[in-house]
């Protein structure tokens, strides 16, 4: 075997190489020797790393400008990363989706998971957007987009650069065409029996989101013959669902006016938009305006924006989540459900959990826990980045 | 109002009432006035729970016999807990079921969290099998069947006196029919396309378990044309589901020939029987054979009984699961899948997928984690009752 044509980069005498050994997938800057040579790396070479012995740990993805400078691409050092060995990796990512779901709409690539990491694939049948979020990826984009064209053969390939990681990265936020045409207007998506209008890099941006699918499919189960509170409810996702799950009526709140379009845009393609309603307002104040009114409903689903995204936001982020709980519970009928989502990477199930049953109990009502749910199978989680299991929602009936 | 006719008991001068205004369903011998008037009341009777301050915080069951000493019935001291008390709960526990479920093939009360503690019923259509895990429904047990038989319509009802719970409750383990007639040999049980053989109270009394139903429902979506390898399989949950998904084979290896023997009953009822292989042994010898005969397959599961029910067995337990996940993932194909199942109450989510994913490593092999599953919405938890969320079902890709 002849040497890998790329530079070597080396652990601190004093870093244990026993994590990375055992799957570890990141190597941060204070773990490494940077000397001026790997200072002078530019971001997204690839590399391979060594532990303080000199023996190989695997080829790399580097980053200087990155606290995580370096990411695993392979444990073999011997690989090249091109073309062909992308190819591979989005076939495996693809044979699990594949697998999972019926229709090509799905996360496709779910970053250090699926073995590429930082990058982000959502699939919309003939369309892919990636998220380059980590520098090599940006440096291999056009090889990304044509691997991708091979093993999947979409048409169009968008890059979305709207991610908060590129900024850690050192990234440009410059979204764009890569690949084909941009499609004019939204996109249907269909999802558990129900469409979504997608408007992927249109106007409004609204994209739309697989990871909670299994959940939406939950709340379905519940929805027969249920009148059904949506909130926070973007292009509709709980909603729609709900009713192609056979809720009565269904009623979305959101603080978007194109994303509200979209849903009724998706409800109407369904053929239930005499079942739907949305109402355009900032979610808390829309809920104790329902609470004055005298609503109640038998389903009722808050799926916020992270409250609590890193850790100084902990305890605030609990307090909001708290308060939604309450004033959701204060709108479901007698026997009737909750389901409560949480986005946020720095509240744990146990804490969210926590703070969701406290403001049920805070309502003045008392409830079981049916189901909790995470994001669907097509968002894998890497064993060693639990922090990349970001979504929970429970499911309570009161 | 008048006054219930209940006796009353008390919480001791120092026991914070808050927990159990916040919904705490237990109260616990050390917490209580145990006077010579509270001793002498019998074990299961109905009584009237106070603060030090004699305000009343519910009716609760008592049994001084139990380290559960008072179990939270009704926060209304104006209740009557009788026939049609029961009745009431049970409807609303048939309510949740017959919105999930399509056929009437589910566990119908889940204790504390269904408003009945420490009361299990399973039903099997026209049977009912109840645990009465607590001296209350021991006593009320008359009561509770004939409710049971007025909302439900059931024929027969049993009582299955062997859970351990029992014990500490210092009840009999004697089971037996309470209404109808035993059926002659096993039962069809429906679940995810399969059918399960169920000898509820036969000579083996293996029964059947339906916490698992969305675990097997995952591991069937990963199943079509697989080879499926289904260890500690039981009645054959995890093997017929993904036989039921389109497996290409599937080979469940148990140590209970009885159980085996209505695995092959079931598989033949489906139709699939040339399709499905039994091993009986120990577990972990078949496995280690396997390996040896350098068998393969693209979806190993495995469902082991608790390894650590109990905090001191927990170090032990852990490492049990380890090795399973060990020699489990050593039979998984390249890019195949590998199902681990715990439930022991005193491993926690983070422990068990800990000791998975060092089992997944130690055997040389790098797994994302696809799903992440629980008991299903059947099974729903008191929130105050973390550890009642005894069922975790890990799924990796390999």
């Amino acid at each position: 075997m002849t040497p890998p044509p790329y530079p070597v980069i080396r652990l601190k005498p004093k870093t244990e190489a026993r994590a990375i050994r055992h799957g570890a997938p990141w190597v941060f800057d204070n773990e490494l020797v940077t000397d001026r040579r790997t200072r002078a790396l530019s971001p997204g070479s690839i590399a391979v790393l060594e532990d303080a012995e000199r023996a190989p740990l695997g080829l790399v993805a580097v980053n200087s400008a990155s606290r995580i400078m370096a990411r695993m691409l392979d444990r073999d050092v011997g690989a090249r990363i091109d073309k062909a060995w992308l190819a591979a990796r989005l076939a495996r990512a693809q044979a699990l989706r594949t697998r999972l779901f019926e229709a090509p709409f799905y996360r496709l690539v779910h970053a250090e998971a699926d073995g590429l990491p930082g990058v982000v694939i959502d699939r919309f049948d003939d369309i892919a957007v990636i998220q380059p979020n980590a520098a090599w990826a940006d440096v291999l984009l056009p090889e990304i987009a044509a691997a991708l064209q091979e093993v999947t053969g979409v048409s169009t390939v968008f890059k979305n650069a709207s991610g908060r990681a590129r900024g850690l990265e050192g990234l440009d936020d410059l979204s764009g065409v890569l690949v084909g045409h941009a499609p004019e207007g939204p996109l249907p998506v269909p999802m558990n029996g129900a469409t979504y209008m997608a408007d992927l890099l249109g106007g409004q941006k609204t994209g739309i989101f697989y990871d909670q699918r299994p959940n939406h499919a939950f709340a379905a189960r519940l929805a027969k013959d249920a009148r059904v509170l949506d909130v926070f409810a973007h292009v509709g996702g709980f909603a729609l669902a709900a009713l192609a799950g056979g809720a009565e009526r269904a009623l979305a709140v959101d603080g978007s006016a194109p994303a509200l379009d979209l849903a009724r845009e998706g409800a109407a393609r369904m053929g239930v938009e005499t079942r739907f309603d949305t109402r355009r307002g900032d979610a808390f104040e829309v809920m104790e305006a329902l609470i004055d009114e005298g609503a109640e409903f038998d389903l009722v689903i808050c799926d916020p924006p992270a409250f609590a995204p890193s850790k100084p936001a902990l305890e605030k982020g609990l307090r909001a989540y708290e308060r939604v709980a309450r004033l959701a519970a204060g709108l479901v009928a007698p026997g009737g459900y909750l389901g409560l989502c949480s986005c946020s990477h720095a509240a744990d199930l146990a804490r969210f959990r926590t703070a969701c049953t406290r403001g049920i109990g805070r309502a003045g009502r008392a409830g079981a826990l049916i189901h909790t749910g995470f994001a669907g199978p097509d968002h894998p989680l890497h064993p060693q980045l639990a922090e990349s299991g970001y979504l929970k929602a429970l499911f309570y009936r009161l």
